[in-house]
């Protein structure tokens, strides 16, 4: 019998070196965006929120990154992908909770193991997905 | 290192002026409503509940005046207008925190700067539409 | 009439090297902690978790934030004070919301205006203070 | 049978005339307030936040207008007489919802009728007290 099992966390380290990045990439795009980071537990880990950004991005970008470390998908196509031809998930997936479908949150994925998961908000979400994408090239 | 920047915030003396020009409107026009003002922050500022105002409208001003302060765009015509094209927006919108998409909710904008917002319900919301409009131009 | 009245707000760069400066101070006294900042709305502005920080220090690290925002009083030896002859509000202070009454919260005040709050938690509370105290050293 | 019974349930007009005479009195004693007011049933009816009252009187306004509404007496030293010789209520006040334990909340009372209550914050709670004792009294 295996009494414990291994889980691999996103470090401090590589979260605010993610945030930093995003940041960067927003004011290149001129957005001004929240970023938060979660670890593969679902708990809050990092959390960012530049001078400006819009109120509605504090809660989102939360919300995001925890829709993504829900299932290890992301908050926009992936998961719309997932539910977009069956009529009952399509209305259900709205029931979970701390889920929203939108763009700008992502799975955290490092050597193949779910770590943590990111969310973005503060632009339209299509941009909000460029600075997930920066954030993600970093590792 | 720039320590602090500055933000604005709606006096509660506008917030209460605004509060009576659309109690007046909405006697002129027949309906009963409650007045909800938020500052920049989302923070309540000042609230106003007519006498006989629907129940729906008490947690309907606040929720408006908090979608439309957490974008800086009105809660019914531009939230839909940014999203109408796009599937996935269309969806996940719903699931952003305190957010409603009907008009009645709009932000306040003093000399550039947004600075609070208002939410009203209580008639149709073109009626509710009215009575805002009212209050922003007493501004 | 005054439409609007200004606020100070703690810029991110002034609050994520907060973080780092209390990270530091945890380092060198042999603790984990997690430093969470909110402005002075009482809206999360900053926050991060060091590797391995108590899971109990997630959520009192914010709490300890808000305590501090709420009244511009740090939330151990200042609110005890404050308190400590009188028993109704020795009681009744538990019954405020996002409150605790421990070591670790302060306000941040720059140029004599109240910006934000920091809320550490991870060590003893006296350690926690002493990483606030690090953190407000560096402003 | 009586299908329906009657209930009085303070005007607006007059809801908003106690907040002006509690802002007015808050500033004569050097504080800022929030006052927050609800109806017989709980229900907000109105509410003011003067400019720069704390962030913590925002809540607890309106936490302390349910306690007194919730059984018809003051938030503070009327609800502390009615506990404070019996252990077992001592303690299991603080689990009532909506409840704080702490001067500022007043009901309401005209021709002998509860028709609302009072809850003012911002201040130390004697301070609070004062304002509720200026605004009850413009009834």
């Amino acid at each position: 019998m295996e009494n414990t099992f291994e889980k691999r966390s996103i470090s401090y380290e590589s979260a605010i070196k993610m945030i930093n990045a995003a940041h960067e990439k927003a004011k290149e795009i001129g957005v001004t965006i929240t970023v938060a980071i979660v670890d593969e537990s679902g708990v809050q880990k990092a959390f960012g929120r530049m001078d400006n950004a819009p109120l509605i991005s504090v809660k989102a970008s939360l919300k995001k990154a925890l829709t993504a470390i829900g299932f290890g998908i992301s908050s926009g196509q992936e998961w719309f992908n997932f539910i977009k031809e069956d009529p009952i998930m399509r209305e259900g997936v709205h029931d979970f909770d701390d889920f929203i479908l939108l763009g700008g949150g992502s799975p955290i994925f490092i050597e193949g193991k779910l770590v943590g998961a990111i969310g973005i908000s503060g632009g339209h979400y299509k941009q909000d997905e460029e600075c997930v994408k920066t954030a993600l090239n970093i590792l």
